[in-house]
């Protein structure tokens, strides 16, 4: 099972749902969507569209559990679709005019008809959900769409909390865990599940793909917080700290702010400048942040990779889940 | 079947399924929800909650067919979220700051917080479908989900095509009419039709339906469209003609524009001023917008009283929808 010999074929399962827009009077609509999904436009590649980790969750999994993947290519397009429907929406709510170096839709077209570009996008992944009634019973649809429209919820509950944090100053460590789980644990451990579901899985099996993809989402996102800091540590020397310019309420940020020492009163002072950062970042570190928040990664890798083994993954597929949980998670094998 | 008597269980419904983010940390959330729904809030009831007549549609059509109309609430709460969510990003994107006299969401919270209430009302109305597992078998869930995900693709074509009108002033009267196919007929058709299917209806009369929800959204349409320029002719004098202030491309404005003369040159000239919307009004009508749309109103009508007459609805409740579609199209019974 090849990760690589995959991703033509979610490409092709996405570009087969985005058609659904490809009529005489929408086509403009129809290119809103291929542009944002990284196939038409300038700048289109496979830089654009993205690493498509979520639908090659929902193949590995099903796969995995012993199911032939192509059954599944709905789920893993219906997950990236909702990805992407929450990007879009993102893009407009932090007024981001750029995403993986290209214009954002509100950018290019205005946000009026990027917030119809997310909807789309949005309805297009309940669309291909239903598409999967050809390969399973409809007890299973109602199953899988289920478990996806209740990680869509936790996605919005996720966007409000980071939204209503961002005029907080009184925030702690406790208020960050349901702030990611639902922005970034939530679909990723949809997808483990849905994998497992469309795979047959047992009930206790299933439970352990869930247990899996949130762990997954967890580390994933503390590790993001830790680089959006202080950077790769593997490249030596390079610091990037945009996070902290943006004042993002990132664990390490929390964290600090717990310690009520200088790095608090700083934060407390207003935006950090671009001049300033890499010494507010070295006293960050010097406080705890950067340590506290690496054992948090620590602790929720392990945990991620403790549920993969409960979930005994099989064959080739089995191999590949392990060896992409570690590379996402930037672990030696 | 007293209408009246349906609205406070479709209410109950509706707040049940909002109640899912009625939690500890997202009670904020949950205030926005619910203050659009018209519950909480300055000026909240029944005017705020508007006339329901997307779900009392559902229950109808449903207990028109022989079934207890009681089995269909959650898809009943299901269309009232889809419209309530297409509500609510379409003021963003039409920058509205009050709807039903009160101030929109964007106004109260700004519009990244609204397009995420938007959403939610979305995934909440995902999670009613769900919801009729409980009464229906798993092939019918799955056949309503398809109904209402086909229309919501349908509601993102029709508003992608409002706003790409904006801009252009070559409309002619065959571009109305896939517009605001999507913008209000595939709604009150898909309502009618899911009625049909829960009060498992054969295919035969489920079109019917769906042929007279389509018909019936088509003549309400075009006749707000009218009274949006010359008011409710029942009310002597009385203009209100925003419509024209506003430069909606509704019917009458579309049919003036075909006939190329004095309406059409002014039209063409910029916004039309408060001062001379009497007068603009007058114009229209005497180059033939006012009478051929009011035709096509009829025409419309018609074709929503035959397709109900051909679905042949049972007892009180097909009373009911005889009594609410001449009330909704203003004709004598």
């Amino acid at each position: 099972m090849d990760i690589k010999s995959l991703l033509p074929h979610i490409e092709l399962e996405l570009q087969k749902q985005v058609s659904r827009l490809d009529q005489p009077r929408t086509k403009l609509f129809h290119e809103m969507l291929t542009y944002h999904m990284g196939w038409t436009g300038e700048g289109a590649g496979p830089e654009a569209a993205g690493k498509r980790i979520r639908p090659l969750m929902v193949l590995l999994c099903a796969a995995a559990c012993g199911e032939d993947w192509q059954k599944a290519l709905p789920a893993a397009a219906a997950v990236e679709l909702v990805h992407n429907f929450s990007l879009v929406h993102d893009d407009i709510q932090d007024n981001s005019p750029k995403r993986r170096g290209r214009d954002t839709a509100w950018t290019k077209w205005g946000s009026p008809m990027a917030i119809n570009v997310g909807d789309a996008l949005f309805v297009l992944s309940n669309q291909a959900i239903i598409d999967l009634k050809t390969n399973y019973p409809a007890e299973t649809v109602v199953k899988v769409a289920e478990i996806l429209h209740n990680t869509c919820l936790d996605l919005t509950r996720g966007q409000f909390l980071d939204m209503s944090y961002e005029e907080r100053t009184d925030l702690k460590v406790e208020d960050y865990w349901p702030m990611i789980s639902g922005k970034t644990a939530a679909l990723l451990s949809a997808c483990c599940q849905i994998g497992a579901v469309l795979g047959g899985a047992d009930e206790e099996t299933e439970e352990a793909y869930r247990s899996f993809g949130h762990y997954l989402g967890l580390a994933f996102q503390v590790q993001d917080d830790i680089l959006g800091i202080w950077g790769d540590e593997n490249v030596t020397g390079k610091s990037v700290a945009s996070d902290l310019v943006e004042g993002k309420n990132s664990l390490p940020v929390l964290i600090g702010l717990g310690k009520k020492g200088k790095f608090a009163k700083r934060w407390a002072q207003g935006p950090i400048t671009p001049e300033e950062v890499e010494e507010v970042a070295r006293l960050l570190a010097s406080e705890g942040g950067y340590g506290e928040a690496k054992e948090a990664s620590i602790q929720m890798t392990d945990m991620a990779i403790n549920s993969l083994r409960e979930a005994d993954p099989q064959g080739e597929a089995g191999e590949a889940l392990f060896e992409l949980t570690n590379k996402l998670l930037n672990r030696e094998q």
